[in-house]
């Protein structure tokens, strides 16, 4: 687990004047990602208020081979880095942002962040997608099996299945509505067209640092070592197609056309300040199997996150109308600490590779402030929203616009926040 | 659909006499991989009966375009190819391979193929699987629900799950026995361990050659322009962690730890004279939906394959007896043709690319001689086969080898095989 030191000392602030009091990329935070600057190409960068320091023009300045794992058009190589090496490059940058005896040598690098174009932060090897927000799970379930919601497995495996990499896009990608298969349930036969449930699912998406060979697992004390950063991921979902195709092989189409993410890495070094003790489980429930259960990680595995959902419709962006909140709720809502998805991954020899994407599943609390999608929230198009124009939401309609943000709190730490992740529906071809 | 030409005159021998008759690799075949000869690195070639032809060696004397699509060490610029530039590559080899007048220009560019090594063709994107033979859906259906062994959707859908990427492996690499979590009908909790039913699947692999772009989908009359070539594919299964892992998210570790496929990429080029009728569906059967029809399609949709799974244990192998067949099938047995499968999946504007695989799903016949898996053969393990051994097998123990072949026939022409598929399994760790 990483250590808190001096980068997360609340007294230290940037000359890069904007970052103090920034929301979300406080000189505490200093998350890495890949950006075009106007007229430019691809390059690495670390976000620091309303800025991105471009890695290379800052090479002289910073340590040698971790820069040069950052040199390229992705960041699969600096995730690759054991976690001190990552550390010692995230230190480096925090004195250079912080001392103001660096700002002539530094300012040069830095680009104003919203004149740049943000792209996916790695090549995405595998994206795996998990199903941890037990209350999620017990919400969706009580939809189809109201007296006995969990399934048998959920407090033993955490359940999880691959998604597509393919169609994973960063933050302001539109997202087309899916056409496919749906049937009504007094229906003979099923049709073809555009989703009529289509919705997001809330969750957290975790960044596959160095990885285990095909056939090594890797226990549950060195998971942590495996996971380089973190992001907010959107798993767009449509309810109808899905409930069509699931059975009996999983989420297919109903998933694949659109995940959107956060395009910045928050740091596992950063997030240091905000890991938790997993909250007990439920009296009655059945402890972890001995391969998902490590002291380290049950004293420090959880993740002090706050998560909001915010929806904004055309009609809303038309009137000046700011996004209205959905939801609010802790990440600590997950059954499984992030360690433990990963050893479970690996569990069977299953190899990670740098640069892969491991989605939470959609996080959710246990009362309708804080459920993660509308299915919950409009208990499956029972009773739908209310926008402030007077329009209503079961589901998303096209021109919606949906709005995950995040921010990690702790007592006595400066706040440091994840970057919005956000997409606007458009219509199905 | 490609054209039958000069290629697949039945009449065309090579010089490269080890081609003449070869039960793989004659000169109607020319299938495509990666391989690296003694003491040099990656590089695409060719195979020609016991023989492997050099690309970039040859360069001088190919198509310009396409041997550059080529020249690196995996293929997913020569898949990127349209299919025309991809066969006028396959017209040229096939040219300099049998007239004698290039012989002593090309020969320098063969090499040894048992002395080569081989990799997988591409850097494969996405892995997805399908569930297509129908014989074995309703086989495994019934060991589940005897009388409703197809689900409602299963005449409607190409349903299909996505896989694991980075455990793809080529022919030869040792399989090590998955750990996991199993749990008996009996028992009140899960052990984890190495599973107990391990499996093997035969499968027909989909090489995705130009893709298309996020959120279009592409119509089934263009299908077949988004199909490089075929290889074999054995979907390794852990039934019991399986059984215990699959509800509501489907398969995971009991699929994701290994997946060998036959390296060499037999193209849709070659294949053409063994395109058949897709078989009419049983009456009673719904039509498919409209956007899964294509006259083309259903003219031409099929492959006239024969497939067929062999075993050899270890003990087998230390006295010297020839492996055992455990079954043989045609792939005319898949509900949904190859186009089917393509255009499904991009049916929602979900994105292909080029070096994407796509597994059929396992191949089975309705009869025990044709069933693609142990699960099907032994019948979940009630009915265990025996080897010539005296020693029985009601999955796969360690040790054991599997061995999956193919071979295209068609009346007046010379048959063509996809090369070995082929690995053994190592003990769990």
């Amino acid at each position: 687990m990483s250590a808190i030191d001096e980068t997360h000392d609340p007294a230290r602030t940037s000359w890069v004047t904007s970052a103090n009091g920034h929301p979300d990329f406080p000189v505490q935070n200093l998350p890495f990602g890949v950006f075009s600057p106007p007229g430019g190409g691809p390059r690495a960068g670390a976000a620091i208020g309303d800025a991105i320091l471009d890695l290379a023009a800052t090479a002289p300045l910073l340590p040698k081979a971790a820069v040069q794992a950052a040199a390229g058009d992705t960041l699969n190589a600096w995730m690759a880095l054991p976690s001190d090496e990552r550390g010692a490059l995230r230190r480096r940058l925090s004195d250079l942002l912080s001392d103001p005896a660096h700002e002539a040598a530094v300012r040069p690098a830095l680009h104003v962040a919203e004149d740049c174009r943000m792209h996916l932060p790695a090549t995405i090897g595998d994206y795996t997608d998990f199903y941890v927000g037990i209350h999620h799970a017990t919400n969706v379930g009580r939809q189809f099996r109201p007296d006995n919601p969990l399934l048998p497995n959920y407090k033993y495996v955490p359940i999880g299945y691959h998604g597509r990499a393919s169609s994973v896009r960063p933050s302001g990608e539109a997202v087309v509505r899916p056409n496919g298969q749906r049937k009504a349930p007094d229906a003979d036969a099923p049709t073809f067209g555009p989703s009529r449930r289509l919705d997001y699912e809330l969750e957290v998406g975790v960044w596959v640092g160095p990885g285990n060979a095909l056939g090594q697992p890797s226990p549950i004390d060195r998971a942590a070592g495996h996971v380089a950063g973190f992001c907010l991921l959107n798993d767009w979902s449509a309810r109808d197609l899905q409930a069509w195709e699931y059975q009996p092989l999983g989420p297919f189409l109903a998933k694949n056309f659109h995940t959107t993410i956060s395009p910045w890495v928050v740091t596992a070094e950063a997030l240091a300040p905000f890991r938790r003790a997993q909250p007990a489980r439920p009296p009655g429930d059945p402890a972890p199997l001995p391969y998902l259960l490590g002291e380290e990680d049950q004293a420090h595995g959880a993740l002090a996150i706050e998560l909001e959902v915010q929806i904004r419709s055309a009609a809303m962006r038309e009137r000046g109308i700011a996004p209205m909140s959905l939801s609010r709720g802790p990440a600590t809502n997950m059954y499984w600490t992030v360690a433990q998805i990963v050893t479970h991954h690996a569990s069977n020899g299953c190899n990670l590779r740098p640069g892969d994407l491991i989605g939470t599943g959609t996080i959710s609390a246990p009362k309708p402030g804080g459920y993660g999608s509308l299915l919950e929230i409009g208990e499956g198009g029972r009773s739908p929203v209310t926008l402030p124009t007077g329009e209503t939401r079961a589901f998303v309609e096209d021109g919606d616009e949906i709005l995950l943000s995040a921010t990690a709190r702790a007592e006595g730490y400066v706040s440091i926040g994840f970057g919005p992740c956000r997409a606007t529906i458009a219509p199905a071809p």
